[in-house]
């Protein structure tokens, strides 16, 4: 697993950066985009919104990760908190840190063999990676996944 | 809770009555509606078959109950078996008794004290009335409801 | 032009009956639909109602066409006035006659040729039909030749 | 009239600068937006890419403009040039040449006295400024809007 952590640059709407290792507990919901991504800011972005607010924050974590493998010098930072300010994104949000070697695949979707945005990760409550979803999933269907993960009996202890 | 059974005249897309006695063990969600109720039609029709196709009819058992409570002589049973055709409806529908002793509201709708359509009732395992809902509820969070009976160990013994 | 008459049987909303000859004058748009027709419910009568509200009744007459070719003893006058009422149409509506020597499409359907419901007709100001359309055209192509026909000089005077 | 030109700093999608003056003869509709103004994107893009797609580019001249007013480091030329890309935007865009002095406001959109995104401007044949409008107008009006504006005889020539 530890293969998979996050390899991010930059945290956004959190006074420190997270980890998978201390949310355990929680189930963890990962949404990677890109900000000027048309699929990602009609439906994966308001979708991610409603997960955060229904949602009690001690039970589910929604993160947005902005892994942006095209158009790099539009979709920078500075960019990304003016796009989080419009569309009033009060859940973290991380900068996938950049490629390297010259990759346009920044580290943490390339690590995650992604195919696009946008890509949702779900996370059982011991950090488990359960479910990898590229594009669309309804949201009677995302409600039905997160709440099976929710009353999974783990906890996060062994 | 016997005084909370279904009063139904008639039955649609089902070869033999329902009873909540029958159906312990899975998960019930029933839809009161009225064919001409345009927010039944908009919204609460497309959830019902929505959570139809996503759920095992194993697990789940959608039902929608016609709880005719005005325009009597517009929405009969004719008229609701033209509308399921239409409306490519293939979960069971219930005919929500005529009210008793010229009341305009139907059996089963006085007995629940509904406020109007839609009305969702969502029934867990043991066959136990756990939600009643008067309006539209988001399918992230009637997903996540639904999995939350599901997940409930209760299967209907004692 | 008089074989393309309308062949209406009852008439809901307005305190009389209407004729073409007595509309010279005003562009008329009628929508040939069903009350149990998906597409119509969804598309074509929330347009006609934004229609009947943009435009000056003066200059734009919007009129419902029920043309009921199946499900006959459902979609009944009595139950197209309780359709007409839940969803608040204001426009007038206009009962296509029943089909003769037992023909399940009504007599203007027929008689106009219509492949099904929705369908659109347009009429210039001299009563002329200008335009069928089968299905759905969209908004912004709608009023643009609503706006066409109404600024044709042509105000019914040879 | 010629205290209303534009002023634009740099044209996307056109080989060379389009002025008002050259479109003589066309209808004009310009929308003031920005690429990160959320009801920009859902809405007035997507209208005006419609605009552009339904009527004769002889007749009807769709031109984006992007005044930004707000988050200039994150919405540049560059960024917006990647915008146009995802979101497929065939028609001419001007970037709103920067304020004077300091102004945050760009030039254009001060001169227009602009209340803020999306603005739609519409221009007769004669390349008169006839309306302007602040936010969204329905699609049945804009399109019949445009088509007045087309039917106009005037063609720009004295």
């Amino acid at each position: 697993m530890k293969n998979l952590e996050w390899h991010v640059s930059e945290w956004i709407n959190t006074p420190e950066p997270l980890h998978l290792e201390a949310l355990r507990g929680q189930v963890v919901i990962v949404c990677a985009f890109q900000m000027l991504c048309p699929g990602c800011v009609a439906q994966a972005i308001p979708q991610m919104k409603a997960v955060d607010e229904l949602f009690s924050s001690r039970d589910v974590k929604a993160i947005g990760l902005h892994s942006v493998f095209e158009h790099h010098a539009a979709m920078t930072p500075v960019a990304l908190k003016a796009f989080a300010h419009e569309y009033q994104i009060r859940f973290p949000l991380a900068v996938d840190a950049p490629g390297k070697d010259g990759d346009p695949m920044p580290q943490t979707m390339r690590l995650y063999q992604m195919q696009g945005t946008p890509t949702l990760m779900l996370y059982d409550r011991a950090g488990q990676l359960v479910r990898q979803i590229f594009g669309h999933i309804p949201d009677l269907q995302l409600g039905a996944e997160i709440m099976a993960l929710l009353n999974n009996g783990n906890d996060g202890e062994p």
